[in-house]
């Protein structure tokens, strides 16, 4: 199925007269909206290929219709999104689950969709049928050399793949950790991973980044060898310039302060980029913003005022990973998804709008009250006018789940696919 | 496979002449050493049917050899365990799982391996090929009544089967709950749950009880319809003299004191029973006793002076549900269960070395660092002679891992059931 | 100092144009704002006493100036925010830092100042100089029924204190609790607090309300004898239907889902009322709505909601116990208060645009994906100028923050009161 | 009040004969008894000044009888520890609560006692009333220069009176941080305390170590601008060879691996030392060993085996900074920390009865339920016959705790010093 921009607009033309409404307004309140806007225009997400399809939990899955059953259909999805926000222009594919057989069709495909292709995942916490050694004691971690060799020679291939789609970044997420206490040697953990890492990194092309990722926990409920930022960041460091820290924003213990892991990452010049989400408990992987948006505006504006300092505007080529990761187990995967980027959108608008010198000012004066006022006074605007304009300008939908809703897309997908199909992924 | 006395006898004798070296210091150290260990031979710990195989997580499973490919070689692996320790005198089934086709085949051959029917377990948490609704958004708690409905009879179902064996009690745990704000109206949900479990309720026997199990979060990830011990107690009390609050260990947000709630629901006359595990993060369902031993043994404390004080010993037939609950993602199902039992059994001879008389007096006189140094003695006491003993006298191996690497029962099993065998459950 | 209706209308005036502008979209956009807005006008929060001081943490206390030095000024401070935003019509007096020695003047300075006399709250949770025993190792819970009595004593006390200011309702907030394992007979404990709290409820006049408060630590540190919202709600149904529970955002283990609590407390019946604040990881008593601003509003969602299907309205004397409780370490402690009331307007406003008959029928379908949007359609709705309309309708100011600042009022204070005053609290 | 060698061994003669038998069957249990026991006989633990006094929080504060008033008060108490379990051979001082006016006669005291001036420590936390500027904002972080050179002239004065005494080490603990988003620039922030802290590096003595310390929140509720050891170690690696990350076992997030976080800093090099405590919910400051001695037993654990692998042994004059942090609020503070210290040895004890091969060896076979099994059999082992013997070889108490009660030490402190002391501290 392919939304064709004249549906879309036709979709739209009943809603303009009330946007229109709302944009006067916005426009009204608002300096310089149009360069607000022609950021917001300019900022594109990842759209992962696991997260097309319904996800489940160790205690069940209940899988949706119409889910794509090959890597085609996956980018199609991806072009259906981005035909409704024109914000989705990426997929970031995950080997072994989205071999491509013959990249030159798909990346063919892929442009005919608008889509370029992000980051590619390794995967090393699961075993694969035809795999020589099992990855049940970790993989890049593993006491044994010869797992971590297959580990390593895998997520060479898998640059390969991305070398030929045109992919210029490695995420390396790492399930590696234990169970129970005494389980691991921490240290030697740690030095055959940063081994492990470094002949992969060695196979890196030049103009390529490697993100390392974290995680607190889960699936390894005792230690986690990439377990938080400050663990990444040292591997990072060790590896070299094109090696980065990858934050999830799952990943965390409770209660961790993520924007000022943002801040310093920025400092350091190791952020690498994200994977959106939200959570309550831990990794729940839900839909961005629905549980803590004002979390997801201050991260943000931290990006906000940390490209400034850096003078390397984020969202301008400048190479930074911006992936959705969530598990839509209770909704359909792409409205889930629609609404995932249409929080990201907000959350940056809003940080446009934040008073910058103002901002500082009241820092410098230790005007704490002031201080919060400001980013309340940002975070509190509806800039959802904005976020629609944009969308407009850039021959989107003016409301994506209206217009998937209302053009039926997922009967149609159904209608297609049929009911009973399941996606690769989690 | 059957581990005869015979043989767990011979294995025995070479470890007895240290045994008995230990066992003599202890005797000499310890008051009444008999009567605990008569306790320790009394008390008996299910084994749920779902825990002889290798669990997962929703990120992967990494299955060993040898699993039981039926009830009935459920029932051979927890005999094994028995045999071995004399402590793990009862199986606990899940059905749809463990249907036993043939209920009284099924009886006797439980019977020949020493083993009683513990507590059914019902599950709406997952959809059965066969079955018409889907609990994808809830069971009991669902707003579609059909769908309450499917569920309510299954749990009579399981109540039928588990009368059919011998059972005295059903256990209800529910994964009932919400992922997202808005998704449920939390009140409805409760009101739907509560009627449905009246409906179960009232197909209960007479000498049956019902233990409600509450989780705070997972698979649900914003609420949970049962998610504390106060929403289960507001159940259990509306429900009847039979309803129960169950606890599983991994069940709590963090930090939660759970040996408070654990005296609290025996004040209350409302405490059903437990199902151990261990836990760092959630519901990791660790071996019991591998990350936080001393709370297990301060929840142990309160189970002896709880007991003491309502006069009704857990362990002599009170009809409390003991229920180990774990998955076994990275070892060997069997052994983890008998480090699991030997866990419980520490803490429990523990427990029984705490000198009451002076705790109280300790705390009439607020003398909290002496309240402290009670029970560190007992905790700090080597008892694992005890616990032998007590194996020695109940005719169970003195060292339970021991004898089954010795006797290399996995690999019997392996080569009796094949590599490549996977058990039902998670 | 007193701030005249006249001198904040002049105020307002420059920022009228700029409000209508405002207001006027808002009424377009949304329907009958008229009743919103009544409600907000009707809505009152009441100011607890200790809260107009700078607080301080066991690290250090950094005070402000032109602090209240007596009953008399806080009263005042109350009056001022009263007079600037009309929302703070009521104060709450702890006792003993607030005790009237001429209750009859109080009331009519009050009266003065629009104020009403809120909850009144007991302190058995420090030692006074001239107490005959100490609180050390608890109050109410003591194991000393001379100590209990004492605590019991104080409350009856306080109560009376209440009655001659014409309060309504006690706060009982114990902190009563233990710091080591072995300290405490958790049951023993609960029964010694049950008998306490009957003979304080025995005191209670018969239109009085009693509030039992939980918290989950601190500053006890290992368990809290009213630890969490079950063991308050055993509390308040074994006292009898004056005793409620009382909720404080603050007072909860990390990742607890408290709209649902305060949904199945009104549920039963017994939510008695908030102590409102914000924080990040335990009793932070932060600005309310500067941590997790979405909780806020999902909380005030439970509560529009409950109060609709309890036909009990919240907010038109219902005798909710509305406070906030904060504390202001680095702040001035006025500018804190208004702006948590803001936060609070501002949440409430927005839970009432809930499209409740779209969000019940979206339940009943269970389209996850629509409850959330109508959840999110009115979460990002900027209705300030709802809330600022509201406080022109009733006298107060635009923008309390702005008068505050711009009439000088810390400044003023100073002059009055001194640089060096320190108020009685935390 | 002084403990005399013959009193103590008086004291000890009754307890003798019980000791020898327990003495005798743990020599036929442990290989090289005298080894581990020569280990223990060496190590030794400082103890803070501020921890002789009964601490507090917020909330309140209940003094206990006969606290020290002064400096050499403290030492006399410090020496009372050592003279009962000669493990607390070293003090630790807080600068200003401490200052030597007569630095030799203070070391000459110390020494009378066998007492060794460990880490001083600078407070920047508080305002001292002699102070031009409050470090209400913050201290070495703080937005203005002057004040931040305030801070750092204290930290320069800490170590020259450190010099004056004997001190080898700084250690830093900062308050900095935040408590609302907005009110800092993490990143400024950052560079300002590096700045600083690069100031009081170059103040250093060449024969000195700089332990920067981290805590995860409180006193700051939002941000800690040395929040966890990433940031810790990021300060340490920029400011040379002679700073080191501290640990303090209670500041970190919910469900920590402490026991990793040990690991990776030595195999960095950059583990300086510990805090010790013990805590349920968050910087708890409970008795070391009191809520998890498991945990603590894992930390040592990684810290013998981290020893041998950089052949650097802990507890020979390495230069390891040892210390207990806690706050006795219910407890006499001496009784306390005489449990801590105790607390502290058997921790030390069992990870020495590891068998480090056998670990070695099941790690490299993924032996994960053997890996386990040997850390239990450690860990289960009483060792307290070990560390009593070797207190007995020492010259201290057999029972610290018993002897510090019979010799009603206590008592005789009151009536040299009077119930109503307060010494300095939290």
């Amino acid at each position: 199925m392919i939304l064709s921009e004249k549906i879309i607009q036709d979709h739209n033309t009943s809603l303009l007269a009330k946007h229109k409404l709302h944009f006067e307004f916005a426009k009204s309140q608002i300096n310089d909206v149009d360069s607000i806007i022609k950021r917001l225009v300019d900022f594109q997400v990842a759209i992962p290929s696991w997260a097309l399809g319904t996800g489940g939990t160790r205690f069940g899955r209940f899988p949706g219709g119409g889910e794509p059953r090959s890597l085609e259909e996956k980018i199609e999805d991806v072009g259906l999104l981005h035909a409704l926000n024109k914000t989705s222009g990426a997929i970031s594919l995950h080997i072994p689950w989205d071999i491509p057989t013959a990249p030159k069709d798909i990346q063919t495909l892929a442009a005919q969709h608008g889509l370029a292709f992000d980051a590619v995942n390794s995967n090393t916490f699961q075993d694969q049928a035809d795999q020589e050694y099992s990855y049940k004691f970790g993989s890049l971690q593993n006491v044994n050399k010869a797992i971590r060799k297959q580990a390593v020679d895998h997520n060479i291939e898998v640059i390969k793949h991305g070398v030929d789609l045109g992919s210029k970044s490695l995420t390396v997420w790492l399930s590696d950790g234990s169970c129970f206490p005494g389980q691991l040697n921490f240290r030697k953990a740690f030095e055959n991973t940063l081994e492990s890492l470094q002949e992969i990194y060695a196979a890196l092309p030049a103009d390529w980044k490697m993100f390392v990722e974290y995680k607190a926990f889960e699936p390894n409920f005792y230690s986690m060898t990439v377990g938080d930022w400050g663990q990444s960041l040292l591997f990072a460091n060790k590896l070299g310039e094109k090696a980065y820290t990858l934050v999830d924003l799952g990943h965390h213990l409770p209660n961790a302060n993520i924007e000022q892991i943002v801040s310093l990452l920025m400092m350091e010049g190791k952020l690498g980029g994200f994977h959106f989400n939200d959570s309550k408990y831990g990794d729940d992987d839900l839909t961005v913003g629905s549980i803590k948006p004002y979390q997801l505006f201050l991260i943000f504006n931290e990006l906000t005022q940390g490209a400034q300092l850096n003078n390397a505007p984020f969202d301008q080529g400048s190479g930074f990973g911006w992936m959705i990761d969530a598990s839509h187990n209770i909704k359909d995967p792409l409205e889930d998804l629609l609404q995932s980027v249409e929080a990201i959108q907000i959350a940056y608008a809003q940080s446009l709008l934040v008073d910058t010198i103002a901002l500082e000012d009241a820092r410098q004066n230790n005007d704490v009250a002031k201080a919060q006022e400001i980013l309340q006074e940002a975070y509190r605007t509806d800039v959802r006018a904005l976020v629609a304009e944009a969308r407009i300008r850039a021959g989107a939908s003016l409301s994506p789940i209206a217009a998937y809703r209302d053009l039926k897309v997922r009967k149609e997908l159904i209608s297609e696919r049929g009911l009973k199909t399941i996606a690769t992924g989690l």
